[in-house]
This record gives C-alpha cells, structure tokens and sequence, in this order.
C-alpha cells in the first residue's frame, strides 16, 4: 500500500486530536482590564450602562430641533437665535425651543429639545449680539438684551443628524464581548469605556516541553563532536508563548524507555499539554510513541502524518490531556508545532474566534514540485518594493523559496514565511499566487 | 481650493515624519536569548563556530563511501561487510574502507571515510554475522569473526548524500541574524544552536501617552452626564506595547494650554516618543497642535492628513523626537497610531526589516464608496467556513463592513481587520478581493 495511504493528513489529524480532547471551560482568573492584552476572556462581558449614556454632538456647529430646519437651503436660508454655548463635560442648563440653536462641540451633550447638530460648514453669524445663556442661570431673572446673536443656516438637517443617541453604541446589559474572544487594544479601549477594570480570563495552560536525544546537551554547554544543542526547548517555548501558553521547560531526557516514561509523566501531571521532542532515529521516535502510550488512554490517536517537513508526528491523547511528540529536527518540530500545537493551546484557552493565520498573498518567483497526497510547507523570503505598512494587492510581493536544504534552522531563520502546498496539488508554479502565512 | 490638496495623503505624512527623525542606533541592553522574543536585534550575531560542527547524517541508513554504490541498481545490488554502528552523540572510533559500511541514525556523526548515506529503505541485511566494531575497540587485538553481517544495497549513492556538511548551515564567522531584525521562534532556536545564551537587543523606546479633553474622565470613575471615560490611554498603550514599544501614561490633561504645555515638556523629556489625544472639538485641537508647537524646533510638520477616520491629525519633531497629535475620538485614535505610531516605534527600536501587515484576502460583500483622493479605512468583519490554520486562497473569506456608525468603539470591536481604500480609488465592488489588515 502505498505510504501516503498510511499516513493521516494533517487537517484530519488535528481535528482527530481536537475531537479527543474533552471540552469544558478554561481555568479563569480576574485580572486588570488594562492588562489583559492576548488574553482570552473566560466570561461574556455585559455593559452596565449603555454607550453613550447622553446624546453626544459627533460635529463642532449648532444643536437645533431639526424640524426648524427643514426646507432651508443656501439659497433660502434659515435663522436661528442662539442661546448658549454646550460646556464640555457638562450638562447643558438651558434647552431647545422653537427658533433657537446653541454652539456645541464634537462630543458635547446636545441639550434638551435639540434632536440634531449642524455642521459649523453651514452656519454663519449674522448678528453678533449678545447671548442670553437663557436658562444657564436659572436663578437669575433674565433681562432681555437689546440684540440677540442670530445664525443664519444654510441647510436642512434630519432628527438624529450628527448626533450619537443613547446606547447607539452599546446598550444596558448587552453583550459587549463574547467569552473566548481574544483582547486587543480596542477590546481594553472599549472596556474602558464602560468602566470594565477588571476582566475574567483564561488562565494560560501550562504547556511542557521534554526535549530528547542522546546527542543533545543544553545550550551553555560546548558540545563534544557527535553532540549538538538543544534547540527545540527554545524555539517551541516562545511558540508557545506567543499562543498564548505558559511553556515548562522538563530539560532533556536521554534515549531511554523507562527515563522518557519517568519524565513524561511527571510532565502530564504538572501540565495541560505535553510536547516532546523525538530523538532522531526511527527507533527513538518509537521508543517516544511507546512512551506517550504508556501514559493512559486513549493515548496515541495518530502515528505519522503525511506532512513535510514532520512526518513523524505523534499525536495523542492521555488522562485528558493532549500529548504531541514532534520530530527531533528544529525545522520540523516549529513547524509541526504550528499546525498542532497552536489549535490545542486555543482550545485550551477556550479561545472561540479562530481567525485564519495572518498572512500576505505574493507571487511565487520559482515552480516547486510537490508529492500529491502530501502536504508540504515551503519556506520562503518575501521580496517587495513597497513602503511599509501601504495596503497591499495580490502579487504585490514576490515569495522566494530559501535555498538550502530545508531542515536547516538558519535556512528557516532566512525566511518570512511559509507557504502550504495543499495534499490535493502536485506543486506551485511560477508566477503563481499564494498566501505566505508569516513567522511570527 | 479643494480641502484634499491642503491635507496630506497618509503614505507622503509618514515619510515627511520618518525622515525629519534623526537616524541613529537605538540604546542597547543584553538578555537572555530565551527571553528576547519580540525583541529587535542591536547588533549583529555572529557564529563562534560552524554548523553544524561535523558531518551528518540527515536519515537513517547506512554511512558508505559513495564510490562503493557506483553501478548499484535494483537488478545489479551490491554489497557491503557492516563494520560497526555510530552511537548518538559520540565520535564513531571505526572508519569506512572500501567495501565497508556502518549503521548510522539520523543525526549521528558521519564516521572517517564514508562520505554519504544510504537510505534503510534501500539495504537489506543479507548475511547476519557478528560486527566486529574493528575499531571501536582500538585497544583489543581482533579476532576475525567467522561471519561478517553484510548490507545488499540496492541504490547508488553520490557524495554527500543525505549528509550535511560541516558548515553547511552556518560557517564559522558568519553573519547569522542581523541588527534590526525581531526575534521570532526560530532566531532564538539557531541562537541556542550556536549556544549564543545572550543578545544585545534595542531597550524598548518609551512612549509618553498625554489623554486630553474636559469632558474625560478616569475609567474607575462614574461619568456625570456630559462626560465620558478615557479610553485612548488604554487602547493606544496596548497598541504601543504590541509594536514593541513601553508606554508610559501621563493621564488625562484638561483643555487648557498651559497645563497641556507642562504635562507634554514633561512627557517628552522623559520619553523617546509622545502621543497626544486632542479634545474633540476643532478649538481643543488647535490648542493640542499649539502646545506641540511650543515643544521645539520644527515642530508641526503635518496638520491634517486626507485619511478617514483621523483626518485632524497632527505629526511633528521637537528636538529630535517624534510627537503625534491623534484625534480624540477612539476609533480614530487607534487607527492612525497603527498608520503613524508604529512606524515611529519601528524606527525607534532600529528595525530594519519592515514586513507588510499581517492580512488576509477575503471578497468584499458590499459596495464601499469613497471619496477620491482621500485614504479610507474600512472596518471589516471576516466570514469563513473553513477550520482554523488551514491555508487559504484569496476570496476564501467575505470581508462584510461592519455597521453601525464607524467611530463607535463597539463597532470597532466587532470588526477582525481593516481594508484600506487607496486615495487613487473612489471605492471597492462588491465582490472585489481586497487585503484585510488584521486587527491585533
């Protein structure tokens, strides 16, 4: 039979896993609103008030009842007394009645009786006489000035035009973010807004990392010939990181049946997730599957993916706990890690809203052969001409593959992304365009 | 004269600011490389030794000398005596002559004489005999065993394959990440593979944050009618800190000139960068762009830029660092600082590398107008159907706006990314495939 038969395909593998996993929500914490950044909100989250809580002017001009305005155009204008001026921050004291306006400033509150605000654009001051403030004092008795300032209006105006309503935003009691949402900025910015200092989130999954393989010696350490640093712990710790994990580092653990069993079950116990890396050989990477299968049931649910670079991956679902063996090399195990690791991080979190990874579509310089029935993820050098942060077309970008052989991390290092050739086709050719999901 | 020829486009309002920035290498501080994800590279990173430091094997398979499996075929195999097997992590003590083969794993050290590897898939072990290891144990006078085992291969090899030689990924001396790159996963795992434990990375730039306006008020305070909470303080320094930068809050300033005048030469003496949110109304803004003014020559290169939403926008240099004037409104606060602020940071920390935004290509559902000449952006909510990390193609995914009156936080919120209508266009089709800049 022939071997991609054999092998899982990695969307099918990862929803074997995703399905395996029990759901259940995330351990939660509260924390401060303004430190919730990449956090994942464990509850929904309610407004208390609606937003706005008065209506607000979104324009500097005048507050009129819209209705005085109708059928003024520029050239049958219309006028209107003014009668105050709208204090930021504050309520107005006068209100609105029929024939008068009252100066209001983006943001300010639109007084009692104005149901619209026209722009400064379309008004004049025609008589500059004084300004009665008529019912800013209520306690004074007004004394009728000689002249009253008058605005001329050259333009009709609709209820509500220029003008935020209360709880146009928001309203009371509404859902304003949804538990499993990720925060950004404008998720803190919003909070704020309704006085939400405080939010409940996911308390991040600790993730731990078992390196293995004979020749692997920690990174401060001179490697003898035959010997190599551990690159894996590092590389996938900041993966993790930026997931939204706690990465636990269990150190490097020897090709030995009984040491991996010992370290991996310590490492499940303390963790939500278990990542190890294989030694090298066929015969480690058999000797890790047999390891994850001594750690409870289910256990291993996939055994190979047809996937390059990472065929060898195992994953597995023990005690309730995903357990993802990642193949020794560097290359391999970051982008394996990708495919595998990420999803079950964010279903740990709860995370709900599963965006598409970011990306940039680009023209591929070069044909690149694929196996049909293999997906394959090719690391390429974006190349562009353009100033940063323009928007971009398709194409704009041309995507290079890094030469070199593959699997070598400063090859991978040389990249800014990778570039996912489907199971289904038999290469990418030149001139082509595809979506670079970039390293992040 | 049209306003659109007084303000200026986005792309040229950002050159006019980098450019008047004085250039220069940011300060410098050394951590650890497995705590320098996100941050930007100060110097570049060399390699104290090549990688890696002696030949590897990259399969499991037998090391051989290429010439030995000259004319091999399926139909013509050959043969050779197996003399002993590379143990992880060690210098193999034998060496191949001709006729000779060892077993070695993936990883494992090429032993003296072999000068390539042959799959396993490709040998069969015809004649199991002893291994004489014959000089793995230098000290023992052999005993020529009555039967040597004996590979049958049935492939030719050339020289180095499935090797890697050494220095084949990095030569000693090289220049193997450069100043001004961020560090991913990956730079940190080829550090660690270098065992380069520390890096010189550019210390955060500071960045002052100055909230304006009468009617703001603290978020952990309930608003009378007439006010409103800050949340451009929050927003933005998530926004700050997700670009690299470390934001430093100055609080909410009253739109008075004086005191806006101390509180922003406070902020910038202490800060490589500052940020003001003007108060909403026209004559709050010019009092903000007079206080920046009084801050130091130049001042104001740019009052107002032909964007929507943000077009009151104000950028400026005073003695030597970067000053930007945002609108008040949150929408358009946080959207101009993604234009303008983090280009700045990005300059500040000495990043070299600018990739594009991460986005998406996703079809347009709607018809979007926009007034030519002006740089519209657009908030967007993503639609798809398909799983999570899968790759995509452009027009996967519907880009549908989101309603509701754009500069409401909430609507903001509801949104996965940006499109961005360029100044030369006067909208997008429905069906159109646009880059949607995501959110983060």
């Amino acid at each position: 039979m022939p071997e991609f038969l054999l092998l899982s395909r990695p969307t099918d593998a990862l929803q074997t896993l995703l399905r395996a996993l029990p759901d259940g929500m995330p351990a939660a914490e509260e924390i401060e609103s303004s430190k919730a950044l990449g956090r994942v909100l464990a509850s929904d989250v309610h407004s208390l008030h609606p937003l706005p809580e008065f209506p607000r002017s979104t324009m500097d001009g005048y507050a009129v009842r819209a209705r005085d305005t109708h059928g003024v155009s520029e050239t049958l204008p219309g006028y209107l007394n003014l009668v105050g001026e709208v204090v930021m921050g504050e309520v107005p004291f006068f209100s609105i009645t029929p024939g008068e306006c009252a100066l209001i400033h983006t943001g300010g509150m639109l007084p009692k009786g104005a149901d619209a605000v026209i722009m400064l654009e379309y008004t004049q001051l025609v008589q500059n006489g004084e300004i009665p403030e008529k019912r800013n004092q209520p306690s004074l008795s007004i004394d009728l000035p000689v002249l009253f300032s008058q605005i001329e209006i050259s333009r009709a105006v609709a209820e509500g035009e220029n003008v935020i309503r209360i709880g146009e935003d928001v309203a009371a009691g509404q859902v304003v973010l949804s538990e499993g949402k990720r925060v950004r900025p404008v998720e803190i910015g919003g909070c704020m807004a309704l006085g939400i200092v405080k939010l409940r989130v996911a308390i991040k999954p600790k993730v731990g990392i078992i390196s293995s393989g004979d020749e692997i010696i920690y990174p401060n350490k001179s490697p003898r010939l035959g010997q190599v640093r551990d690159v894996n712990s590092y590389s996938l710790s900041a993966l993790v990181e930026n997931a939204g994990g706690k990465p636990i580092l269990y150190g490097i653990v020897p090709d030995n049946l009984e040491i991996m069993k010992a370290a991996a079950a310590k490492a499940l116990a303390e963790c939500e997730l278990l990542i190890i890396t294989a030694g090298s050989s066929a015969s480690a990477r058999d000797m890790t599957a047999e390891a994850i299968a001594s750690l409870g049931a289910p256990g291993v649910l996939v055994h190979g993916v047809n996937v390059r670079p990472g065929k060898p991956t195992i994953l597995a679902v023990c005690q309730g706990k995903a357990v993802i063996g990642l193949p020794g090399n560097p290359v391999s195990a970051l982008v394996i890690a990708g495919i595998f690791v990420v999803p079950v991080i964010e279903k740990l979190l709860g995370q709900k809203i599963h965006h598409p990874p970011p990306s940039v579509s680009a023209k591929m310089t070069i044909n690149v052969p694929s196996q049909a029935g293999r997906e394959d993820w090719v690391a390429v050098r974006l190349l562009h001409s353009n100033p940063p942060n323009i928007s971009k077309e398709g194409g704009e970008y041309l995507a290079e593959p890094v030469f070199g052989k593959s699997n070598l991390i400063f090859s991978l290092a040389a990249a800014d992304g990778l570039v996912c050739i489907s199971p289904d086709a038999t290469g990418i050719s030149a001139g082509e365009i595809v979506e670079v999901v970039l390293m992040e």
